[in-house]
């Protein structure tokens, strides 16, 4: 039996599937990325203390941007830091904040994702929040960290439109709900694998005995390869890949990976914790091109290993999650990863942008199809 | 439809598989790993100049390691030093040679692999080596570059059985055939998902418009996580994975990794090409587990890069692919390691060792189902 | 013979320092610093093709501050760009473009030098200085590259009073002279030592038979620790050193360095050369604290290196030094970034700033008088 | 007065020195280096814990190498280990360990100084020495850690003359009492700056106010640059320095440095002060040169940050100094490396090898002279 002969006996077996809801999910079409169990959000606001808030910018026919604000916990995240590590993919971008995160192994700002050329204007909206909050009045030096895809191909990103205002208003619209996912805030205007990108997020959630941990990722996905979903390959069967029209196609692009975690982790094992969600990236078929910008920061919400930015005391006492229990948040940062990568394209629609630019979003009907000759989707 | 009713239809209309050779590999079966050609060998020896030799020590009931040379030319290496680069995944390892290679860019010694506490030795023997080599009769500084996996399951491994005698001999068999692959040289005793690993192979062409170059990929496994094949979940299906049975299950061990190209590259531009070996591994469902010693090794056999030991001119003239150039090569490395990492496993064979340990070879009619059900043997 | 008897000999003999003109520089009083020769401007200037420029910005009792740019050559930098590489000393900061020029190996823009909470400004400025020249009609990503230290001290650093106007004048401003050290620019609000602080320069030239190389050096010192010039502990004998008072007493600070050669490197050579100018810092007494920024930039502005952004070939030969012929450019390296240090110091000129806080030049007097009783002066 | 004015009216006044003692220090001259106050030793064996042991292999006309052994602490270390890093400042050396101490924080043996061509060997007996200890039966993987320096202007290098014998004695010998320094261990052939190096330790204890910590280096010298005696340009006034006579003197060699503290520091700030050691040999003039190996080993000894190798709980209480508390252990690690070096040198006497060549000891009548001219020494 060949598998257009099978195919042909799904075709006309299943029931018609007349629409397919914007919002369905991978998982909702019964597929299991990994096997761990996710959050109850399957989302990275599933990690104790985490808000997410977006601001879209979609203008005329050609602004198509945004910014995505992370926050590690409700509090003054510049008083009260918080445990941090930066793992660099790929370092074809303009990520702010690199190199203070490792030094200190700290983060003390919300996470903004924006569009390439925006960067410094996040950061300077950083710098004015934080020195306006409440009690950071002699703060005289902040540390933005602020990542970033490369969003020009829908949206006009020469003309920099993000301001400030835009980046404070991710950031006051953040909360703990689920992460809207799709054409939001960073992911607005973003390409993967010559689909529509955007925003996505996912999350892990260990079995009791491995800590009951929660790891979660949050995505903006802008860039290529030869797409896999849940190990079908999705790219190669719609000839729709890298290389494979001609030498011009590109991969380039980026993906900005956050992930969060309340294991109890200094920033060596965050940055270990980092390493993997590249792993979960090449899940997907991401190739982490020469003009990719692929990073991931990762930081721990766990109280027990808060940085307060000033104390009485020389010494703190922390409690930390020995080396040898990493492995299953490895696992769960990869799972989380992937999944997230994967949502941000079922949640990404066709967007039309700069000088005509059309990206389509996935088909999700030739993808449902491809489930099934693959054997993922069974009935 | 059901799977299983796929699976039903698959089984009788399937010509009965009496008998699979021991030597099928992946491809045999029709399975292609990636987008990209192989070259004719499919073996890391398809890249010009590169030799392969193993020598296989098994003995007793409880002696199960060996020694695997790569040599990156024909002549002599100290003399004429190939561009190279170390990227390591997970440090949980002993390789020697690090940060010389990192320092300077290069490597003057054949890359031995072994198990983990005959590194010393093998070092020991790469400096005997070069030595006595004709020409070096000055030479008073050698890095050896030795990787390891710790096969420490079947083989009695504290007893160090490996010799310095062993590993030259490793040296002189090396040649440009094919890779013999499995429970051969370094992969004699090593264990990968929980089955019998072994050393595996793979390379990859990239079209004439892209430059016509090999990159070839020779891995030594032992490993774990979920064991996905050409994205099967195999793994899973097969309830053998990390976290399936207990929290004492170890996805530790470790998997040497080695990128030979023909393709003009700087150490720079070495490093990031193995930085895509992880990707690959990671497509195989390897975790990088906390115990891991993940490390890839990188060369190029361009003779328009060698950097001979001693030189008349201060300037050396180069040729080098330019940056954007690099894509190409990156898929060649994932997809080549991914391939390489399966082939180990489909060499591997089972193997009993130590205090009676048996590993099994992976199931391969089990997963020639499997590949059926999630379509990818069609007929 | 005590010191004090010498010190009173010399004092007796000595014509009567009546006034050091504020110009004197530490080699004008006939101290050498090393052992190579300057340049004939002893000036980051003497490399070939590195231009700089300043503006400084000092408005009513509290505004001290500025920027300053240094540009590898005088062409579009986008379109042809130099191979460079950044040593993180000590990562307490803010400097922008990192990771993009460590993946690359290259520079694209100007290098900009100024206060903590201006980055975000400053590279905001440098994306619209290369978005707008001739030629970037296409381009859609820079990457800017910044460096800072904190001159919150003097400076209202919380007004953040640089806008891009202020950064595009300082690159307008760039030339190939001697460059104007002290109180300007980036330097203008800078603490070293505990004294005025600014911008210095200088550089070295090896002997033709060495290939004749230049390596100049611009340093922005902000910095603390026991202050020693020309190897005479300074800081010591003025007891005024980190720790000499009481624990309050910060070293904090940082100290942007930027390296410059015509030497033929590649970024791997130029990150090892980049390294070796926080070695010249410790010979002059700092300490890299837990609080400084010490970056060093190091760019080669060689031709025969020089990245075109595009190229119809995909190859580029290049000519690079051989790795054993660095080791005078090391010391060439150590020395300008030493000289440079001092000559910041002996530029600077004591400032009030904000809140009435005043930083005192260094005691030229008292200092020479040291220099004396400690043999460096000798007449 | 002319410099040889002073010179000469010091030579007539001071009483003469007809015999200065091989054991004269620096510090018995009168010479402080730095600002902080040594331990009662001055040595690193201040170190609470700390334990140094040589093993000293002088035979025939061309045998002169060794091992020194120095142990964090003195139980059973595998069982026991200690929070680590390592630095690489030039990585043109054959270190053993680097990986996994990186990965994984700690050291889980004793750290073994040798020649370059014997790293192999030490690892080796390291490994034995391990899997013999009582406690560690079932142990099959072990990280040793070894440095080297080449040896091979006096020492038959090639010969390999040392065995796991001898590395074993060494770490027998070990013991908390003032280090044995200059011609011993594995310092017995080495060079420095031309002249006779060796093994050197110095320690820095800080006030109680800044905890009271030790801080404890010990070098193992064999490199080159423009020698610096406490800022007095030895090298230069004595015209032996690189670069000094033709191209053909080569600074290469390298510098292994270790430093132990006390003071409760994880990982990552253990590779902060790692980094600082090098610092210190900048001071002395080293230069890293091309062919340098400059290595920076450190490790805490407190007991509230030991790492026990199996643990029932999956969190571990520790405390930890807090990031603003590092800078004066910065100041501390750059002196007391500084003066280790200065100290080896001092140690160290001629010494005639291989082929007769001749390293003479450093030439101290001559230097006390200088300290004098240059005011170090004033009566």
């Amino acid at each position: 039996m060949t598998k257009r002969l099978i195919t042909f006996l799904l075709l006309v077996t299943l029931p018609v599937i007349s629409a397919i809801a914007q919002d369905t999910t991978i998982r909702d079409l019964g597929v299991e990325i990994g096997v761990l169990n996710t959050g109850p959000l399957n989302s990275i606001t599933d990690v104790y203390g985490v808000k997410v808030g977006h601001y879209t910018l979609i203008q005329g026919s050609d602004v198509r941007t945004g910014a995505t604000a992370i926050l590690a916990h409700d509090g003054n995240i510049f008083q009260q830091k918080v445990p941090a590590a930066i793992y660099i993919g790929n370092g074809f971008g303009k990520l702010a904040g690199y190199s203070q995160v490792e030094e200190l192994g700290n983060i003390e700002t919300p996470i903004i994702l924006t569009n390439t050329l925006s960067v410094p204007t996040a950061a300077d909206a950083l710098i004015d929040y934080t020195l306006s909050q409440e009690g950071n009045e002699d703060v005289r030096s902040v540390n933005p960290v602020v990542g970033e895809t490369n969003d020009g191909y829908l949206n006009d990103i020469r003309g920099q439109h993000i301001t400030k205002k835009h980046v404070i208003s991710a950031i006051k619209a953040a909360d703990s709900n689920k992460v809207q996912q799709g054409n939001v805030g960073a992911g607005t205007g973003t390409r993967a694998f010559g689909f529509k990108g955007g925003i996505g997020s996912s999350s892990r959630v260990l079995p009791e005995k491995l800590g009951g941990y929660t790891v979660g990722a949050l995505v903006q996905t802008n860039f290529g390869g030869v797409l896999e979903i849940a190990g079908v390959p999705v790219g190669k069967e719609l000839n729709k890949y890298y290389l494979s029209d001609s030498l011009n196609g590109s991969p380039d692009g980026s993906c900005m990976m956050v992930l969060a975690t309340d294991a109890p982790l200094d920033a060596r094992n965050l940055k270990r914790l980092a390493k993997r969600a590249v792993m979960g990236l090449a899940k997907t078929g991401g190739i982490a091109s020469n003009g990719s910008g692929d990073y991931v920061i990762a930081f721990s919400t766990s109280e027990s290993v808060r940085i307060p930015y000033s104390a009485e005391q020389p010494i703190t006492t922390v409690e930390l999650l020995r080396n040898e229990r990493m492995s299953p948040l490895f696992m769960a940062a990869i799972e989380a990863t992937e999944e997230a990568i994967i949502n941000s394209l079922f949640a990404a629609e066709t967007m039309e942008g700069r000088d005509g630019h059309v990206l389509q979003s996935i088909p999700k009907d030739k993808i449902i199809k491809l489930l099934k000759d693959y054997g993922r989707i069974t009935e």
